[in-house]
């Protein structure tokens, strides 16, 4: 269990902000010698509290549409031919640019999401793409028409 | 309209898997001149395709389980009233440390990503938070049973 104290959370909220703060940035900030500094951060990337340090894409790169699509398929009778359809799905959505992200829902669900330039751009793929599948029981679309808390996950998510 | 080269995307790539690489390091991976990555960040920055650099938090603050919810409302007679409700519904949740990610979608929709320790941990929650609010159609919610694409974005999104 990794105990956090009110420094290592100041630091990963400021470093989550804007992680190309200099040690001494920090320190100056939070009012502590850059050794404190250097040391917490060290500690946390080795007790695996920072996982790694990565950007965020911009408006020019991300698509004006996203939706949530819930995949669900027929539960067949040999057990083992509906775990290696789910797994052909999900990895045949997964190779697509414009599938941002794939999670396996419950035994027969896929949750998937989808970007487009428009909304209908998103409902002529799943019409096209994912409708078209054999054996689904229910396909579902959620536009995201507005983030309110998460905004950036779209711009973390975007392929290059 | 933005223009990206192979260039501007390996630096992109690179800088996603791991935002701490120095010029230097880019130079030497995509051998080319120091002077040449400087200038396409600074490019990139400028042009917004990089919006910002962040950190992903790993394992020790990431939630065991994670689902996604879809609320619906009823329509009322006034619309005005709809639109200050799913407010104040969004806001709510979004204030709340264990729900990772709040967006509306459609007229009366809201989809929220829920975390915690386990699915019953959080299934309690959501009957004892979010079914019991007034005036609901339909309450969905979608266990994330293994994430395929896009498995960091519990780690961006947790709060500190």
């Amino acid at each position: 269990m990794v105990q956090l104290d009110d420094l290592d959370r100041a630091i990963l909220k400021l470093l989550k902000q804007d992680a190309r703060l200099t040690i001494s940035e920090l320190a100056e900030r939070l009012n502590r010698p850059e050794s404190t500094i250097h040391f917490r951060i060290k500690k946390l990337i080795e007790k695996g509290v920072i996982d790694r340090y990565t950007i965020i894409l911009g408006e020019p790169l991300k698509p004006k549409s996203v939706v949530a699509v819930y995949i669900e398929t027929e539960i067949p009778v040999i057990e083992d031919f509906l775990e290696k359809y789910i797994n052909h799905i999900t990895k045949t959505l997964s190779m697509l640019p414009n599938v941002l992200a794939v999670a396996r829902s419950g035994r027969n669900g896929i949750i998937a999401l989808i970007g487009g330039e428009t909304e209908e751009q998103i409902e002529k793929f799943v019409d096209d793409t994912i409708r078209t599948l054999p054996s689904l029981r229910k396909v579902e679309v959620f536009p995201f028409t507005n983030i309110v808390k998460g905004e950036d996950v779209i711009g973390f998510l975007v392929d290059v």
